[in-house]
Formats: C-alpha cells, sequence, structure tokens
C-alpha cells in the first residue's frame, strides 16, 4: 500500500557562490527546507522548499513548527490520491514554499511508486530544455565581464538584473550586449522602476538596436495598471514574476490584458497554481517562462520535472543551483552547461 | 518499449431503449466510434467517441476515414510521453469527439503500462460519485411517471429536458416535482428558448416554490449575451454547454461573467481542453458539471475516470449507457443504480 506514513522537515543551509545581488536585495545564502514523504511501502518522496519573504512573505524560521500540522493533515492518504494531497496544502497560504515542496515530494513517491518518472506523469512532452544563467547587479565591467564568459561557455540567453540605477542600467546593457551579441536577453527589474522609468529604460534600450527577450516585472507587484501601461509602452514583451504568485493573480492579469509573459515559479505556486496558470496562460495566448528562488538541486529538479512535463515554458531560468555550493548534486536530470536532459 | 505501434478505428452501433426527445432533436440510436491504441510492449488503450453533429458539427461518417492520418501522425510516440500525443489531437478540430477517444486511449493505455488506473493518473480525488438519470422530453404524465420511478430507484438527481413548449415545460415541472419532493433538479433546454422564455420559466418554476440546482443552456448557443442576461434575471444557476466546447470559449465566458456553472463533456472538449476548463473554472470559481453524448459503457469510462481523478463536478449527468442497449458493460468501474465507484 502507497499510504503516507510519515513526513519529514529538515532544514538546510546553502551559500552562494558569490553574494547575490538584485534590486534592493542581496543575499549571501539560502535557508531551504527538505521534504521527505514516506510511505507504507518504503518508498520515499522529495521535496525542497526555497522561501522567499520579499516575494511570498513567508519566513523560513516557522516552517519546522509547520510540520506536525503537515504530518497530522497527509498521513493516511494514498499516494494514488495525490489531488487530496495538494488540496490540503492549497490552504498553507501562509507558506506557500512549504506547499510546493510537499506537492512535489507527493508526486515524487508517486512517481517512484509506479517506476513513472514525475515529467512522465505531467505528460513529457519534452526531453531537454536549456536554461539561461543569471547576472546580478553588479559593476558595469563585472557584469559585461560575466555576460563574455556565458555566452562563450555556451549559454545562449541571459538573465540581467536590473531596477536599482536607471542610467546605469543602460549602461550595463550596452556593455553586456558588445560581448554577446546573438545572445538573448530576459531583463528583470524585480519591482526597482516606477512605470515610467520602467518606459524609459525599453525606449532607450530599443533606440540602441538592442532587443530584449523578456523584460520581467518592471514595477511594483501590486501596481496592475502600471504594469500594463509599460506592455502598451515598451517594444518588448513584458512579464510578471512577482505580480504573479498565485492561479487568481494570473486570472486577473488576464482579464486585465496586463502581460505578455508569465514567469512560474513553484515557489510561489506550488505544483496545483502552477499547473492552473499553464492551463489558463495557454488559453489567453499568454507565453510562460519558468523561474527560481535558491533552490538546491533537489528544488531545481522539481522545476526541471515540471517543465520537461508540461512542456509549456519559452524560456527557462533554473539556475540557482548552479549558484549555489552544494557537497552533491541530487537533480534526477543531466545537467551539460545550460542544457537539461530527461534521465 | 511504450510506444504506440497502431491505431485501430472502429465503428460500433448502439440504439437506446426507446428513442431519446430533446429540445428539436430526436434520436433513435448512435454510431460511436471504437478507438483502440496498441503499444509495442503488447499494452491496449481504448477510447470511444460519440460524435454530435448538432453541438460539434463533427459527421460520423468521416471518421473511419481519418484513421490513416491519426495512424501516421501518432506511431512512434512513447506513452510515457502523452501530452504529445495531447497536442497534436488538439489540432483535429474538425472532430472533437475523436480527439477526446484518442487522448483518453493514450491515457488508457499509458495506465494499463504502469498498472496506475486513469483516475490515479489524474490525481485520485474521489472513490465515488453519483449520476443523474435524464428524463426526455415527452408526454407530462410520462415524463412525471419516469421521474416518479427514478426518484423511488434512488435516483437524487433527476435531469429534464425541456425548452420546445415553455407552457407544458412549466406543467412538467410542477408534475415532477410532485413526485419526486427532495430530488434535485437539473433542467436543460438545449438552445430552445428566447432569452425572455428562459427567464419567464425560470420565475414560473421560482414562483411555485421548486428549486432548479443547474438551469443548463436555455438560449442559443453563440448568444453569451443571452446566457448573461438569463443568468442575472434568474433565481437558479445558470450554466453553459452547447456555448462551451473549448479552453476558449470558457475563457470568455468567465470574462463576460455569463455563467454560474459549466457542463464539461469529454465529447466536446477532449481530455486536454476539460483538464484546462477545470483550472479555469476553479480559478473562476464556477462550478462544474460533467455530461455525455452518446456515449457506451466505453465512452462513459473516460467520464468517470476524469471525474473521480479530478474530483471536480458538484453534477455528474453520466447515463448514456444507462440508455443504450449494451451486449456487455465495458467500463473499468463499477455501478450500482446512480453509485459510481472507482474499481
Amino acid at each position: 500500500m502507497g499510504k503516507i506514513k510519515d513526513i519529514k522537515f529538515i532544514m538546510k543551509e546553502y551559500q552562494y557562490e558569490k553574494p547575490f545581488h538584485i534590486a534592493n536585495s542581496i543575499s549571501a545564502g539560502s535557508k531551504n527546507l527538505e521534504v521527505q514523504v514516506f510511505l507504507e511501502n518504503g518508498v520515499v518522496g522529495y521535496g525542497e522548499a526555497a522561501p522567499s519573504y520579499r516575494v511570498n512573505g513567508e519566513r523560513v524560521e516557522t516552517f519546522l513548527s509547520l510540520q506536525p500540522f503537515v504530518k497530522e493533515q497527509l498521513v493516511g492518504i494514498d499516494i494514488r490520491n495525490y489531488r487530496r494531497i495538494f488540496d490540503i496544502m492549497d490552504k498553507l497560504r501562509c507558506a506557500s514554499s512549504v506547499k510546493a515542496a510537499v506537492q512535489f515530494a507527493a508526486l515524487d513517491a508517486f512517481s517512484e511508486e509506479i517506476g513513472a518518472q514525475v515529467y512522465q506523469l505531467l505528460g513529457g512532452a519534452k526531453d531537454e530544455i536549456e536554461t539561461d544563467k543569471t547576472i546580478g547587479i553588479d559593476s558595469v565591467e563585472n557584469m559585461a565581464k560575466e555576460a563574455e564568459l556565458l555566452f562563450k561557455s555556451g549559454f545562449k540567453s541571459i538573465k540581467i538584473k536590473v531596477g536599482e540605477e536607471l542610467k546605469k542600467d543602460i549602461r550595463v546593457m550596452e556593455a553586456i550586449h558588445e560581448v554577446s551579441k546573438g545572445a538573448k536577453y530576459i531583463v528583470d527589474a524585480n519591482t526597482g522602476y516606477t512605470p515610467k522609468e520602467a518606459i524609459t529604460f525599453a525606449r532607450e534600450i530599443y533606440a540602441r538596436g538592442i532587443d530584449i527577450n523578456v523584460y520581467e516585472q518592471p514595477v511594483q507587484a501590486q501596481n496592475i495598471e502600471g504594469l500594463k501601461l509599460v506592455r502598451y509602452n515598451s517594444p518588448f514583451p513584458v512579464a510578471a514574476d512577482e505580480s504573479a504568485r498565485t492561479r487568481y493573480d494570473v486570472l486577473r492579469l488576464i482579464k486585465e490584458d496586463a502581460v505578455d509573459f508569465v514567469n512560474i515559479k513553484l515557489m510561489k505556486s506550488g505544483i496545483s497554481d502552477a499547473l492552473a496558470i499553464v492551463e489558463m496562460a495557454n488559453t489567453a495566448k499568454i507565453q510562460l517562462m519558468i523561474g527560481c528562488m535558491s533552490e538546491s538541486s533537489v528544488g531545481i529538479n522539481q522545476s526541471v520535472q515540471f517543465a520537461l512535463g508540461t512542456g509549456a515554458f519559452a524560456f527557462h531560468d533554473l539556475d540557482s543551483h548552479l549558484m549555489l555550493l552544494e557537497d552533491k548534486f541530487r537533480g534526477k536530470f543531466l545537467q551539460d552547461g545550460p542544457k537539461i536532459k530527461a534521465k
């Protein structure tokens, strides 16, 4: 019988290779929660929560104290009834990354029990995807140097963090473009601009003949009107990230015609809302990218399985495990530079 | 290896126990298409298309001629990549019931290969559901007699066909209510009323102290404004059926706030659009029912697995196999009067 017998929550701490700087936030490392789901038949499923206070409002120091509550709700449920686990975890709105980890660990256990990988359970749409790599905020010179290295080492998509200083950000784009012509750029302001600054940035970049493939979250998360203003006054596709946490957020974005792209992150939405967002965006012809917080290879595995299974994403920004120091690679996938392949 | 080796299309003909009369249409039986998907490893998956010219515009006499095209597209695909099969079949818009049958047969084969039932692959949300049974258009006396029999034999939800004669329809509701107090009523006009007639019917029924749980498709399929008018001028929840074939139809209904309920039928939407509609409706807080065309137990099995797996439905109208004459029951579920249980 594949009934849930136990749920373990284990805190893990990871350091970044170098401090990661985005608009108005610098991180040296990440405290993540590993979730293990044990079935009566001996199968174990793994998940990971990489919390975000900035985006989700969740506090990592509360996570261990949630374990008895989660265990009490889930013990005894057959893993083949995974939607019941999804529904229960949907209510844990104080900790969306924990919801994601538990929901994925359930799928992982189901997958192990029946001998099909999670990406196959989700449809097996793709065998391979390619990730970008992210350049945090730094001096113009350092950011350009990193872009050159990345592009030369095979990363065809580069994600660039901006949003703190408009004029410097324009110089960053010029310098990066100079050393990586042909690359695709995902430019992420992490809510740092006002709508007027965001439009100015886009027009200045366009005037320099530089193309941006995705212009992520230029303005503040709750400013949907502002997002829409940027969308209609920028030549580049505008994406919601911080503005698109739940399925309800995305329905509102669709109703208001506010964006061209949505950045799905399992840490914001869990598996359940992420699946709903895929279906809604596909219907509304909004494009999708998938991103991450600060997951290790255990957590990135979740997004890799989701992306391969649904095949829903034009861009993959699944690189946090490449930036964190980790003893051992634990993903159930193969990584070769930017290439990520199903095992 | 679970690769698709062959696809067979087989025509089957079923007769109704008695001619089935709905607004402006009477059927004596149904010509359905059975779809068999053969894998290299010997596994076989089964699906069924029960076409509808009235609702889908599809013609059953074209189905066999589609077999070489479908086979050519699908042979060689591993069943664990079922989303690729879904995507290919999504393009076959001339034959949505065939899309449904092929998509389900793929899931059925995947399910057999890994030893988990289709409803478990879809999440195993429920172990049991209850179906209504439908009373076709007939004399007031005959309809009331049938309602009495159904209610006494345990059917707590009764679906009633109306939409041809407003005044008689009101008498039908009075007579049925008299003999089945406590039953839930799904009243289906199959596009038969004008918006004004639809509102009159609802108000007259309400004035008689009779409750209707779902008021299905009162007006013409393309008349979304009319549907919305009825919704806002009727005390009963209004459902779209003929107006809600694809995921795109449902997105429009959501954007226009046109309905309280959507009736999902796999024969209109296939598995792929049905899954999208479930996610969209759950997000928009629109309720769902699941219905059927004229499926045998092979086709009803598809909807049963979908309903048990997603757990998404407030009402189940899965009764066509109870109305068709069939040599042998072939559903992978247990039927006990209105009760339908997972095997």
